[in-house]
């Protein structure tokens, strides 16, 4: 047995020690948005922090204005990863839409499958510790990690996370590693492993376009005083053409193709407009001609209203002409496109539509350029071979139509890529009742981990 | 001294008598929309009745599911008309903004004119006195009136008319004239009588469109799904072209050019963009390129957009597609305009913009054809002489650009044009505190109608 190999059977053996962990780590009720679980929250802290130890981690509870960090360190050869998890959970409502109570995890058979049912359970407690498993067995197979590996749990991610980047700022120099690895995503299926690659980054942004100083009576003033309603709609209406492209000037800048063996590839995984629209009750995809719905929701810019609103909107009808209209706009960004030109753009494109004795306000929600990995990448291209062999199937190497914020700051302040493998299923009901993680996910996903720190430090 | 001047005399000689009577009707707290006042509105309504009977009137308080309507008829030679009034008032909150009790009716100094102070005194109670007493003049001077004369008077105009189209419905051989005369307009500024030729119409529908069967999230199917926002805002884009004309197919149909004599008394009035719009904190007109103010409010046909929503409208943002968007959309209609057809046409506009595999549910909302009188009726010629002799300056032939519901209802139900004749200024604040009538208004408004009876009855 070679030396992953022995790694690989003390996981297995130790599958039943390994879920005793976790279910003492999903008992603790550590809900991050709701003051009444503060103390719960630091309390899953310290636990992360005695495990972390017993594996030989210089780990500690890490205070923030919020919940706490944790941080911990294992010297090693070769590079150095810092893995990223999150130790909060969402809230339990509606309590009694639960099979089973949230704290009190149980495998249980569910549609043909044996699972972990407990919140927190997919996210991302059971995602962490499969991390945390894979340490353990490595450094009990072998007294030492195959690298250096440090970890950060954070316990603000289900609530905004508005510690963060203060933490990052500030221990910048300690968190900094040659790569990320963040555990915190789904597989493309339950057969299937996945690394993404890329992530949409986010542009938002409220218009609230003001007409008259108060509102009109339409009998009175139509037909000669502007309506907010009509400029906010005509400025929707003219984001985007007839074949889905976005019009705001220099909008496309930083944009790259896809690779065409990427493209084949998402070609292959079956994932139609008929299926994917169908789903949600929607047929036709309205997006850039061309290009299918993989490379739409993953690859491709968007501008998107997410809110409008103007005049009367309650019960019956009122015949005003409105004072202000207003609407949130968002770009989903990719690759090289730069949020804070893409603003400055859209801004202009929509004072050009604002008449001159019409004004605008706008209010910046806040931006997160997209990420993007190489495709061709060496460390892509390790935990690739190690997925792939752990689950006897190729690994996609897929995107992320939305954002996932630590990987954009460990980016931008650390200067670091992320490697995003994560064994979560579309069906784990992460932020619903009845959360679980697939046994498999678990076990595998711990096995997966080990292989993949067996590559890295190859 | 002629027939007439006789009138006139004893209606200046009865002024201080039949401001005691206007007062004591204004005592009244007949505020329709409370049901706190609804013995109130009947004591009204009772008032009017012993006061028309004191005159010779065949009156009757007339019971409906609502507050009562009050008939009186009388006798006499050529033409019937019908005079409509209305003596609920609006309620009175803010209370503490009053300088004196709504309900306790005065004179007043205001701006270097007399004023009658008290809830109602200008909408209408003052306005449907101005009937009553040059009704009671004639009749006291004459023994008989110039010709034979109904009246009616709404007790459920500020609170939506619920029970006038039944009530018309069922008296409509009783109630139905060769004219109405409606007392419940302006006069264009305080030394210039005016007559409302024409009313706008209504057309009101609202629009909802579903796109997926429930929210999505923008990072997840953004690039890909339809949002029915954008279609919605395409919708609302679409509707008028860049100089302002609208694009619904056939909108036009049954607009007329209004007469160049009509266009240029309307020019000579002196109501520009610059001070139209700029009250309002605006400039430029943005209806029909070519056309006035005057022209655009009076005598065009709107398609506006009074109210929007969509998706997330709160704080913050959410980057949401949402299922469902909707908008409260009216047309203001001119001339023989159907509104029907109006809303057919509109409803095939939307469905020609809403994608197969979405859905548009429409609410209709009601709607109301637009009045026209034609500019050269004989009953105007003469209501104008009439008018332009009592005030000494030409009277204006004026539209408004709302509508009168009762007026619409006179015609489609009763066959029956409307002459409306009102002495009411901008500054009287109707449905506001402290609201007035000038005591001017009052004094000529019965000459002006004793004059008009006279010319009627010839």
């Amino acid at each position: 047995m070679n030396d992953l190999d022995q790694v690989l059977a003390a996981l297995d053996a130790g599958q039943p020690a390994a879920l005793d962990r976790l279910f003492a780590l999903i008992r603790i009720p550590s809900i991050s948005t709701d003051p009444e679980w503060k103390a719960d929250c630091r309390r899953a802290a310290e636990w992360l922090v005695d495990d972390l130890r017993s594996i030989g981690f210089d780990a500690s509870v890490r205070d923030t204005s919020g919940h706490p960090v944790v941080v911990g360190h294992h010297g090693g050869d070769g590079p150095h990863v810092l893995f990223y998890g999150h130790y909060d959970v969402q809230p339990v409502d509606p309590l009694n839409e639960w099979a089973s109570p949230p704290f009190e995890p149980k495998l249980e058979p569910r549609d043909g499958r044996t699972v972990i049912a407990g919140r927190g359970a997919a996210d991302d407690k059971g995602q962490l510790m499969t991390f945390v498993e894979a340490c353990r067995a490595y450094k009990a197979v072998h007294g030492k990690l195959p690298c250096r590996v440090s970890v950060i749990f954070e316990g603000e991610e289900e609530s905004g996370s508005p510690s963060i980047i203060p933490f990052l700022k500030a221990n910048a120099a300690e968190l900094k590693a040659d790569y990320a690895l963040v555990c915190d995503t789904n597989m493309w299926d339950a057969q299937t492993p996945s690394i993404s690659v890329g992530l949409r980054g986010l542009m938002e942004e409220e218009i609230i376009v003001t007409a008259a100083d108060r509102d009109l009576h339409s009998g009175y003033f139509g037909g000669a005083a502007a309506n907010p309603i009509h400029i906010v709609a005509k400025i929707a209406a003219d984001l985007r053409d007839a074949d889905g492209r976005i019009l705001i000037p220099g909008f496309y800048d930083g944009v790259d193709e896809t690779p065409p063996d990427i493209l084949e590839m998402w070609n292959g995984l079956g994932r139609t407009a008929e299926g994917f629209l169908g789903s949600v009750g929607l047929k036709t995809p309205v997006g850039e001609k061309g290009r299918t719905i993989l490379e739409l929701t993953w690859a491709r810019p968007t501008a998107e209203v997410n809110g409008i609103t103007g005049g009367y909107t309650g019960e019956g009808f009122k015949t005003v002409i409105p004072s202000k209209a207003s609407a949130k706009i968002s770009c989903r960004l990719v690759h090289r496109q730069d949020p804070e030109k893409i603003r400055a753009a859209f801004r202009a494109f929509v004072r050009a539509r604002v008449p001159a004795d019409c004004s605008v306000e706008f209010i910046n929600h806040g931006s997160a350029p997209a990420t993007q990995l190489p495709y061709d990448s060496p460390v892509l291209a390790k935990a690739r071979t190690a997925l792939s062999a752990e689950w006897g199937k190729e690994t996609i190497m897929a995107c992320m139509g939305g954002s996932i914020p630590i990987v954009g700051l460990f980016q931008s302040m650390l200067g670091m890529d992320s490697v995003m493998v994560g064994f979560g299923l579309g069906d784990d009901r992460i932020h619903s009742p009845n959360e679980k993680y697939d046994l498999k996910s678990f076990q595998k996903g711990a096995r997966s981990w080990a292989r993949i720190l067996a590559a890295i430090a190859t």
